[in-house]
This record gives C-alpha cells, sequence and structure tokens, in this order.
C-alpha cells in the first residue's frame, strides 16, 4: 500500500464536452438542475434538451415551480435543490377522522406554498393571528418540494391502520456500529421540505407545524445544505464535508423504466395503496471531520476508492468512468480496495437506490466541543428491504468510511403516490 | 385600542421608481447587493450608477469576489450576504508570539479564500493530510468575507496586551430580561464569517479552525441565513423569522461621512489601533415564535410599529416613509405605540448602529419540544457603549417585543482595521 497511484491525467469531465451518458447521470444529481415535477416525467429527452433546459434554469432558478399535484409526489426524482428542512412529526390525535382533516389541511397548505403563495386567505383579521406567518411574503417558490411519508409507527389501531401496513415495513434493523440517539430517530409521518431557499424551506416547515396544532406534534427536525447552484457555475456534482463528490452513481431520474425499477413502488409490490409511491430511508450520519482532516490524502481516497479532486475512480480519468473494482496496480494490488465506499456500495451493480442527501452543520457537540456536521443521508427505493437494507448491512461491516462517520440517527416513510387537485395526500390509506 | 389603523394604501415603494434615498436606504441594507470590499469605499455614487450595479451583481452574485485586504475590513459595510457562520474562538496557547502566528496563518487562508482559492499549496502529497479540505473545491467565491475581531477578554497578561485594551471596552452589562447561557457568551477572538453559499462558509471556518490547532479552539459557532437574494427579485428589505422586514432604518453604507460618525472607530477616539476598525455587538436571540403565531395580526403590528405586510410605519404608505412617532389616530391616540420596537429603537434618532443580523434555525430545543429559532443580531458601532448599550438597555426595559424574544448569547468583539498585503489581520495590537 506505499505506492500510491496518482490519477492518470487532470482531465476532468467538466472541461470536456458532455456525452449524453454524462448528460443522464449529471441530471440524477441535479447536476444540471433540470425541472421535473413529480408528475412531469414523460419520454426520455434528448441530451440536447437538456442542456438547454439546464442553461435556463441556473439562470432564474428560485424563480421556478416544481407542481404539488401529480402522479408521484415531487421532491423523490426532483433534481436536488439547494436546501432541506426535514420534519418528522408525531400524532397527538387518535383516530382516522383526525388524520384525514391534517392531510387535507397539510394538502391545501403544500400545494400553495408551491405556488409561492401564502397559506389560507390573507385578507388581513387584524384582530385574528395571521394565517400565514408571512416571513416569505414576496419571496419566489424557489423550486419549493415537499414529500409526505408515513412512519411505520402509523399503521396501528390508533387510527385503523394495521391492516393496510406494507408487509414488513418497519423500523430499520440495527446495524453494525450504529449509535442511535432518540432524539434524531422514528416519526409518525415524516415531511421533506427542501427548496433552494433556506427562509422558504423554513416557512414551510413552521406553517405545516402550526396547522398541526392539537393534532400532531414535531418530533424531530434537522436543516441541511449542498452547495448552491450559483457557486458552482459548472454544476458539478456536489461534495460532502469530507470534500468528496456525493451521488455520481445515481441512476437517471429521466429514465422512466429505471425509477420504475429502482424508486417507484409498483402495484405487484403491494400493497396496492402504495403504487406510485417510494419508500425514504433518513439517516443522520455525523462526521468525525476532526479525525478526517488529520488523515493522508492517500487514506482518503482509499477509503472513498476515487480520486478527490476530479471523483474518478482510482486509477480512471474521469468522474463518470466506469467503476472496475478488479483493476490492479504494477504490484499487483487492486486499484480500487475492496473495503472502500464505492466497492462496497456499487457490489455487483444489482442494488441501486436514489440518493438525495444534504450536508448539515448543527452548531457544537458540547460534550466533545467538535462540530456536529455530517450528513443527512436520505434514499428513495422501491423495497426497502431488497435495497437499502442489504446495502447498508454490507457497508456497516465492512465500509473503511465508518472510522470517521457514526449514524445517530435513523427513519424510514413510505411516500405516498401523488395526488391530483380533487384529492390529499395520503387518501389512499383510507 | 379597539380600533386599528389599517394601512393607507398598498402602494408600496417596491412598485414604484426609486428615489436616490431610497436607493441609499437599501444599499444599507444589502437591498441592492452592492459590491463594496472593505477598502473599495470611495465617494459616493451617483444614485443611477448604483441602481445599474445592482442590476448587474444579482445575475451573477455568486461568482463575485470580496477583496479581502483594504483600509477596513470586509464584511461589516459590505451588504449583507445569503449566510453567516459565526465562530469564536478561545486561545489554548499564551504569549504574543503564538496569537501574532495565528493572525498570521489566518490572514493568508482568508484572502486565499475570499479570492475562492483553497488554504495553502494543493501540489499533494499522498502521504500527509490535505492542506485545504476540499469541499468547496471549484466553487465560486460566493462573496465571502471574514471578519475578525477580539474579545475583551485577550487584552489581558496571557498576551501582554493589557495595555492594548481599548477604554471601558468590557463584555456588555447584564440588560433587564437575559437569560444568557455561556455556551452563546464570550470568545477570546470573534469571526463573522459571510458568504452567498452555505457550504463555502462553513469551508472556512473549518479551515480556520484546522489551522488554529494547538493555539485556539472553537467555544461557541452559530450558522444563519436570510432570504436568498434569488428568491427575492425585487430585492426588498429581508424578513425576520416573525415575518417583519428587518433592516429598513440602516444608515447609509455608501455614506462615508455617515459610516465614519456611526461605524469606524476614528483615531481621536482612542486607542490609536483602532482607528478604522469598528466594534461589533452579537446576540443571540431566540423567538418564541409558537407564542408569537398565537397572537393577533394587530398585535404584532402594534408590537413593531410597523405594517407586517408593506414594513410602513404604523400610520404611514411606504416602508421607507418618515416614521413620526407623534402622529395620532382619530381617537387621539398614537399611530405608533410608544413601547413599540420602532418608536424605542429610533428615539430622537440621535443614536444609531449598523445592523448586520441573520435568521437561524438550530433545531429543536428538546426542553421545550419547540423550535429553537431567532436572530443571531449582529451591530457594528464606533463606540459600543454610547450606541449599542444604551439602545438595549431602553429596549430591554420597555420594547414589547420582549414578550416574543429571549437574549440566550453575548458577545461583544473589536474588529480590527483592515489590513494591506504586506501586513496581517491584528497587527496593529503589537
Amino acid at each position: 500500500m506505499s505506492d500510491h497511484k496518482q490519477q492518470p491525467s487532470n482531465d476532468s469531465i467538466l472541461n470536456k464536452s458532455l456525452t449524453r451518458r454524462d448528460v443522464l447521470r449529471l441530471a440524477g444529481t441535479g447536476g444540471l438542475g433540470l425541472i421535473l415535477g413529480g408528475g412531469a416525467i414523460g419520454g426520455l429527452l434528448t441530451a440536447e434538451n437538456k442542456r438547454k433546459e439546464g442553461a435556463r434554469v441556473s439562470a432564474s432558478n428560485a424563480e421556478e415551480r416544481i407542481p404539488f399535484y401529480g402522479t408521484h409526489q415531487a421532491g423523490i426524482i426532483t433534481p436536488a435543490q439547494n436546501f432541506i428542512y426535514f420534519a418528522a412529526f408525531d400524532m397527538t390525535a387518535t383516530g382516522s377522522k383526525a388524520l384525514q382533516k391534517l392531510f387535507r389541511a397539510w394538502t391545501a397548505a403544500a400545494a400553495a406554498m408551491s405556488e409561492g403563495q401564502p397559506v389560507g386567505d390573507e385578507s388581513g383579521n387584524y384582530n385574528l393571528p395571521p394565517v400565514d406567518t408571512g416571513e416569505s411574503a414576496g419571496l419566489s417558490p424557489s423550486r419549493l418540494t415537499i414529500t409526505f411519508g408515513a412512519g411505520p409507527s402509523l399503521f396501528d389501531d390508533r387510527f385503523g391502520l394495521g391492516a393496510k401496513r406494507p408487509p414488513s415495513f418497519t423500523d430499520l434493523p440495527a446495524f453494525n456500529g450504529d449509535q442511535l440517539e432518540p432524539q434524531w430517530c422514528g416519526g409518525d409521518i415524516g415531511v421533506q421540505v427542501c427548496a433552494d431557499d433556506m427562509q422558504v424551506a423554513f416557512h414551510a416547515v413552521r406553517n405545516l407545524a402550526r396547522l398541526a396544532r392539537g393534532t400532531a406534534v414535531l418530533r424531530w427536525v434537522q436543516e441541511g445544505f449542498q452547495r448552491t447552484a450559483a457557486a458552482d457555475p459548472k454544476s458539478g456534482t456536489p461534495r460532502n464535508l469530507l470534500g468528496f463528490k456525493d451521488g455520481t452513481a445515481n441512476p437517471a431520474v429521466t429514465n422512466d423504466q429505471e425509477m420504475n425499477k429502482v424508486v417507484w413502488a409498483q402495484s405487484s409490490d403491494g400493497p396496492s395503496w402504495m403504487a406510485g409511491g417510494s419508500y425514504m430511508a433518513v439517516r443522520r450520519i455525523r462526521m468525525r471531520i476532526e479525525i478526517w482532516d488529520r488523515s493522508t490524502l492517500k487514506d482518503q481516497e482509499d477509503t472513498f476508492g476515487r480520486y478527490r479532486g476530479s471523483g474518478a475512480p482510482l486509477g480512471a480519468v474521469n468522474e463518470f468512468d466506469p467503476v472496475d473494482l478488479t483493476a490492479k496496480d504494477k504490484s499487483g494490488n487492486l486499484m480500487i480496495p475492496a473495503d472502500s465506499h464505492v466497492a462496497l456500495a456499487r457490489g455487483d451493480g444489482s442494488v441501486q437506490i436514489l440518493r438525495r442527501s444534504y450536508s448539515y452543520s448543527g452548531g457544537m457537540d458540547l460534550k466533545t466541543g467538535q462540530l456536529d456536521a455530517g450528513l443527512l443521508f436520505i434514499s428513495f427505493q422501491r423495497d426497502l428491504f431488497k435495497q437499502f437494507v442489504p446495502l447498508q448491512q454490507k457497508l456497516a461491516k465492512n465500509d473503511r468510511l465508518n472510522e470517521y462517520i457514526l449514524h445517530v440517527g435513523s427513519a424510514v416513510f413510505a411516500c405516498f403516490p401523488g395526488t391530483s387537485k380533487n384529492g390529499y395526500i395520503g387518501e389512499v390509506l383510507f
């Protein structure tokens, strides 16, 4: 391990013309900033069209609206916005009527906010509290998406939903090394709020929490960010707080067939009400960045199995070059260590998930005096126990990255299919 | 108090052509997004020039560099960026040599990062830890500014700086209602990092902390945001998390004379080393947003003394209309309550400060189950005890807003004058 394989060339995909395949992959990571609402996925656009679209969008990103209504919920295959404000709620009321009422109110509010409109009627009775809290007045929709899902605990007698529970939909099993803290786990309902503006995202969560008063309370929340599109004129794959590109291997969100295979629950999977929905895994992964920062570049690159600068697999040249797990150097050692993150996450390529993670920075950990920062890992998949669970079991056991990370939070949610203007989110449960 | 004064008209300054005075005020709030580095303040630009400049900037905000070197430090009269990452450090080493070495290293790093460059040489020895942590590689400078100041505790025997302490530069006195928590207070050195990209700001603090290893440790940090410029095409005054515009009354940063009166310490003030510097007050102000959200619009507007929608003073039409504290309604009651925030903060207009605050959202308060969100109040002034202290004493005693806010953190820093490429920040102390 003493001879490190320096990257063959400094060429980067970003300095070259994009191939069609590159474009599809970039779209999958949010790289091109395509505007694809939940229900707006049509056929496969040509690469040329997509590049034009990408250019248009990055110029006026924040003005864009992403429709709330559609076949699928927005915020799943939507290219990642700049910010997230994730909120997990617990129901305090019981009975299906209370839940339905909440879902109806949230649907109307989410649809309005996605259009940049305030919640409710703002005619302004001075002797009542304002219906909308007002901090996003005058701001553009900023590609706001609000994605709702039911946690395993919602499928119980409180709401008469026991029979609706998807087969084997439970909390995740314990993984090797987990150090979960209850304050970052679970929730009857999960709401993923993403936008290109943090104030717009904050406003959405706050107003949903307000509408839930008397029915549900916040259980935990987590703010997150990635580099803003404006700061990254070349629209590269975003980097995590360990300095490495994250999301390179995501499947192409513009490929319907792939999304049906990887992301969208199918009616044949059962239960039928989840058809067109998706299962979300959320893990709050703290990074031991002070320890990471003391490790050598060689260790860091061997840990990920990629070059830090270009994101290319070790031994390759460009970020999107094929990952060859059998390639060896002159001494006969594997170029990409078998216990590196990319080697384990990729495996034989048969198991895929759609990652949609954000970095978080939560001030200081008073116990250690170190930064509480890391990754709010989020992935969407058709089947948690066929995709995320076996993948994470493998990573938890052997991933070299485990030396530098700590899973402190965990939750799963069954994200409903989309709804139309005549319906409401979660309606399929009743 | 039963008849509320509805706003006379819905006209807003934003729908009308801007007067020169309007433009100056907008510039003071960051509304026009002018690029004015610390050392780049020349004469008064014409309003017309400023409007052109503003338009150019909002199109490519994130690409802009703000020079680190200059007569004054950047980040003080610089129009507010979208994000802040504030960091307070405590020295662990002693002796003026250690402090000088730290300041030199920080100066070089801050200057590089302000230009969008990595910290140190990136030639890449694979068997050493990387010099730069890498998460901002490929990102634009995003108007990054890094502003350094010395806390009162730095002026002691550890560094032989006892004689350099500015007269009466101490921690702030206790104010009525303060509920300060040690975890949000003080610091030997304060570093205000602002940028239009959160990842760029995070990267800067992390790398400064890394350079300080063995010399200084983080004492507390706070992330903050405001609405992004991209989400606010009309460039209005940003709103705080209570839904009201915040910063309307700021002095004009383009007016040298006003800045010399309000912001910059003068050599005649003493000590001479602070000439061209400024004193920074930082207060972490938690907002009881759940209680606020239950109050009527009337109560909210009477609390601020302004209309929520337009930001205009009660009884007036437009945001920047004069605040007439003597105006009365038909019943003979004051239009603007005497204990409203605007009435007390304005007073007779003789005391001004330059506010440069950000909203923060720090997850949930586990003790109360409510959101820990509010304002990271920051102001710059020529003299803390002639400007901020008397103002805050008045507010702490009588401000109607106190029902909805809680001061939980407090710190002050003497921000050095700017430095040139041949010098380093804080050099004036030695």
